[in-house]
This record gives structure tokens, sequence and C-alpha cells, in this order.
């Protein structure tokens, strides 16, 4: 049994191994702090990383799909009107980016720069821009399936960048990071069959990179009392599953780098999409978390990629 | 001369071949329509072409520079502290992001809701989130550079995604795309230099990718009233040459695929850079507009890629 002062100076252990992690990247030129925690610059060398990862992302993806997976990139910004349909506001509003920019006149713009230099705040000059940043690299893609799904239904290859608003001193915790994604949208047994078959392939990934990872039944961090009933439902129906690494040992859980999810009919019903037998469209995907990758292979092979296993180290 | 009803005519023209090209990028599958103008999908042709775009700008880049461009990626958020720093809200309001997030509690999120379920605005139970979208690939890269720059300068390989909220039906007009830019801060002479010779170096890329470009002086968008004369004062004391390709033939003056700038001591100052020999450092980048050069291309060599002269042709 563990006592409050004993989980209190677990917390900090944890706090301070993190700190520590983050400020050796950083030292070792890997990462480039901002002002704000969760945003870092990447070096050459951390993309270089990012491109050996993605390599054994997308052969994995060939080898499950062929060429069937239609391959699209989306920018990270959409439209509200295709965020209002994930219903991410009512999931995790405190996640969530909307996009305000300035539509007045010289005048407005005269007081706005007046308020600035007086030190003010200067956002009520701002409306919204009717754009959101992407939670999800898979979210934009939906509304283009909108209306009646090929036989078979449809694989899709995503890989973008998302935006959640997290600030935290954990570098695995980013406020803006890439995820690559494979996605299912079909009847309910294809969904179901994307979800479980990625969990073995996303695996085999992460051996090939040198990781050692574990499958765990999870639940995303829906927002408020409400939420907890959605945690518990999605932990019950067995619809989330993460690969997790150890980045600190015993000090958490864990943090998870590669996700596969079965949405059911979310998307589905919300985008109107029909499968060829008529029925509500099913989704499932799975994401690949590319900068917590690649820090799970700073942490595990150590700072200097010259010194990686030579199947690993970036050309 | 031309009457206003040939500029009208004129104007409804350019209107119609800049809504054709669109359409057929569509119709081809290079592009993904979302609900608002300038922001679209890309397909995984489409991104084969930013690959053969960005292979001849890395080539240039490292016959211009040799290995002493350091290569930075930043996401396509940063803090607004930087941006201040940038006076962009000062020059181009009307383009700005910025970035609101919800930080209330159970009870708030109950009424944004109820006011959302009533078909209400939400906007106002949101507040800032501290962050803005990326303007220009390297305004998040002058906060790290804060002090004094190493004997000769430094010398930035730079490439992200940039956001400006200019919604229109020409593709060439993306609110969201990516630029890759070459980033010199040092002394004004080293400032200067770099802004002319990628100009020939920027011509030469283009004519690489079979494309046809002039090199014009040209001025930023500047807003309003004041905007004006900081734009006359650019071209006065030509700051900026645009590579420009006509998209539209005569239909216009052309569309900018390369940016030559010198910003002169502008970020130097507010971000307070200073050269070894202490003096206030000033600063050039060239930035390559990634999506329109693609967008050139699918023009020059039309929109089928297995078509296009070999050199040329994605792999």
């Amino acid at each position: 049994m563990t006592s409050t002062l004993d989980r209190e100076t677990a917390l900090s252990d944890l706090d301070l191994a993190r700190a520590e992690f983050r400020d050796r990247l950083v030292d070792a030129g890997l990462l480039v702090r901002s002002s704000l925690d969760g945003l870092y610059g990447r070096s050459g060398v951390f993309e270089d990383v990012i491109d050996v990862i993605d390599t054994a992302v997308r052969a994995a993806g060939r080898a499950a799909h062929g060429s069937s997976a239609q391959r699209f990139r989306f920018p990270p910004v959409f439209p509200r009107e295709s965020f209002e349909k994930t219903d991410y506001i009512a999931s995790f509003p405190n996640l969530t980016g909307a996009i305000t920019t300035f539509s007045g006149d010289n005048r407005a713009h005269a007081e706005l720069l007046a308020a600035r230099s007086a030190g003010e705040d200067w956002d009520h000059f701002l409306d919204s821009a009717g754009t959101m940043l992407v939670s999800a690299a898979c979210h934009p893609a939906y509304s283009m399936l909108t209306g009646d799904l090929p036989a078979g239904g449809t694989t899709l290859d995503v890989y973008g960048y998302c935006f959640r608003h997290e600030p935290a001193v954990d570098p695995a915790r980013m406020q803006a990071f890439r995820m690559h994604e494979f996605v299912q949208v079909g009847t309910p047994d294809q969904a179901v069959e994307h979800r479980e078959s990625w969990i073995e392939r996303g695996q085999a990934v992460l051996e090939q990179l040198g990781l050692d990872a574990s499958p765990v039944i999870a639940n995303d961090p829906f927002f408020g009392r409400a939420g907890r009933m959605l945690a518990a439902n999605q932990r019950n129906e067995n619809l989330k599953t993460e690969l997790v690494v150890r980045l600190y040992g015993d000090l958490d859980e864990g943090t998870a780098v590669v996700s596969c999810n079965c949405h059911r009919e979310h998307f589905g019903h919300t985008f109107d999409i029909r499968t060829a037998e008529g029925g509500e469209a099913h989704s499932a995907c799975v994401g690949f978390g590319m900068e917590r990758i690649a820090l799970a292979m700073f942490r595990t092979h150590g700072l200097d990629v010259t010194r990686w296993p030579e199947a690993l180290r970036p050309a």
C-alpha cells in the first residue's frame, strides 16, 4: 500500500525525470525549447529519425494493405464545419484549438494597436476564422467520405500535424506533434478487424525500431464528469488499445506511442457515411505518434545516433 | 487604354480561370476540396511532386551553403511572445491566426454545449491559448538566436507549414501551405548578399523543374493606409524580389512561387540578436512556396505526372 507521502514523492521523481530528459534532448541539440512548454523546434537529426520511423510505418502499411490505402495529407488547419461533426468540443474542449483572426477596418486596427502598445490584451479585436486546428490526423478525412462507400470500404493513409493544448514539462507531451494513421471505413466487422490486426502490426514496427512496447487497454482523456462515463464505456467495450513504452521506468505507467482505435459508427453517423450495403459506416484507425516514437528511440538507443544499431541509424 | 468594363471582364476571366484550374486539380484527384476556400487535402501524387521539388531545393541549399546551413523544423504553432516580436499583427492583422481554447470548468463547459445545441456561437467560451499559427516558416527560428551570433553569422534551413487567413478561389492562394526557407542572420552585407544571390539560385531551381519564371521587384501586402507607405518603402529600398510564374497567362501579373527578402535589422532588433562584432544583426531569407511550385508544375507539365519529362517524374 502506498501512503500519500510516497505518492507525492513518486510524482516529484517523475517530474524530475521528465524535466531531465527534456533538458538532455535540448542540450544535445535534438529539440529547441520555446517560451512555452510542449512547443519545440526539431533538429535535422531529429527529423532524420522521424524519417527512419516513417519508413518502417509505411512498409507496415504496404504489407497490410498493399496499394489499396489511399494516401492523403491534410494541412494542420481544417474547417470548423468538419470539426463540429467530430464532436471534439464536447469530449475534449480543453485540448481544442480554434483559430481567430482580425477582420476589422483601419480604425479597429488602430484600436487594436493602441491596446497592444498599452500592454493590454488584444484578443477581443479578433473573430473566428471559421477554422480549427486538427486534433487527430484522420479528422479532416471524414468529410470527403460523406455518401456511399465503395464495396469493401475505404482504407486511408493520412499523416499530419496535430494540436492538443496540454502544456507539459514531459517532452513526450507536445502541444503540436505528427501522427501517421491508417484508417479503415466500412462495415462493423472491418472496423473491428482493422483495429485488432494493427495491434500486432504496430508491435512489430516498434520491435523493428528496437523498442520494448506492451499493449494496454486504454481510454481517451474525456473531459469532466460526463467524460468519466464515456471513458469507462470505451474501456468496457474494448475500443482502444495503446502500445506503451516505459520512458521513465517504474515512475509511471508508460507513454503511449501507438494507438489502435475503433470509433464504431461515430464518424459514419455524424459525417453521413454509408457502406455499399446501405448501413451506417463504422471506422477504426491506428495512429503512430511520430515524435513519441522518436523520443522512445532516443531513450532506448541513446542521444547519439551515430552509436545506434546500424539498421536504425539515419542515413 | 482599358475601360472600366474591360477591366471588369478581365477580372471575371481571371476568376473563371482560377476556378477552372482548381476544379481540374480536384477532378484529377490531386487536391481534395473542403467546405472552405483555400483549405485542401493533398493526394499522394501531389505529395510526391512536393518531394521532387524539395529534392531540388535541398540540392540548391547544399550547393550554396555546404553543410553550414543548420536544419530546423518547427511545428505550425508557436508562442505568442515570439509572434509579438515579429510585429506581424501590426502589418498583416487580417492574415493572422491566433489560437483559442477552452479553459473553464464543468459548468462553463455545460453552458458552451447548451449554446452549441441551440445553434449559437460558442467562441466567447474560449480564451487565448498563448499560441499563434506560424505565418512564415522562419518566424519561430529567431527567438533561438537571441544573443550573440558566432563569427560569420548563422545560416538556417527551415521548412514548415504556414497559415494566412485569405480564403480565395485561386488554388495558388491557400490558407495553409508549406514554405522551405534558407535564412541568413549576420552583418548587413551578408543579408544583402544572401537575398541577391538566391534570386539567381531560385531561378535555377525553377528552371530545373521546367518552369518559366521571372524576377519581379515586389512588396508585402501590408494592411491598411499605413501599410501603403511600408509597401512603397519596401519597393524603393529593393528589399523583396519574387520569382513569378504565369499560371493564368496574361490575365494577371503572375503568381509568386519564390520570394527573396531582406529584413534589414527588423528581426535582429526585436529579437535582440547581435553579430560577433557587436552590431544589431540583419537578416534575409529565400522562401520556396512548395504548393505554388507544385501547382506551377501541374500547369506547365499537365495533370498526369506519368507523362511528365522523365527527370521530373515522381518515383
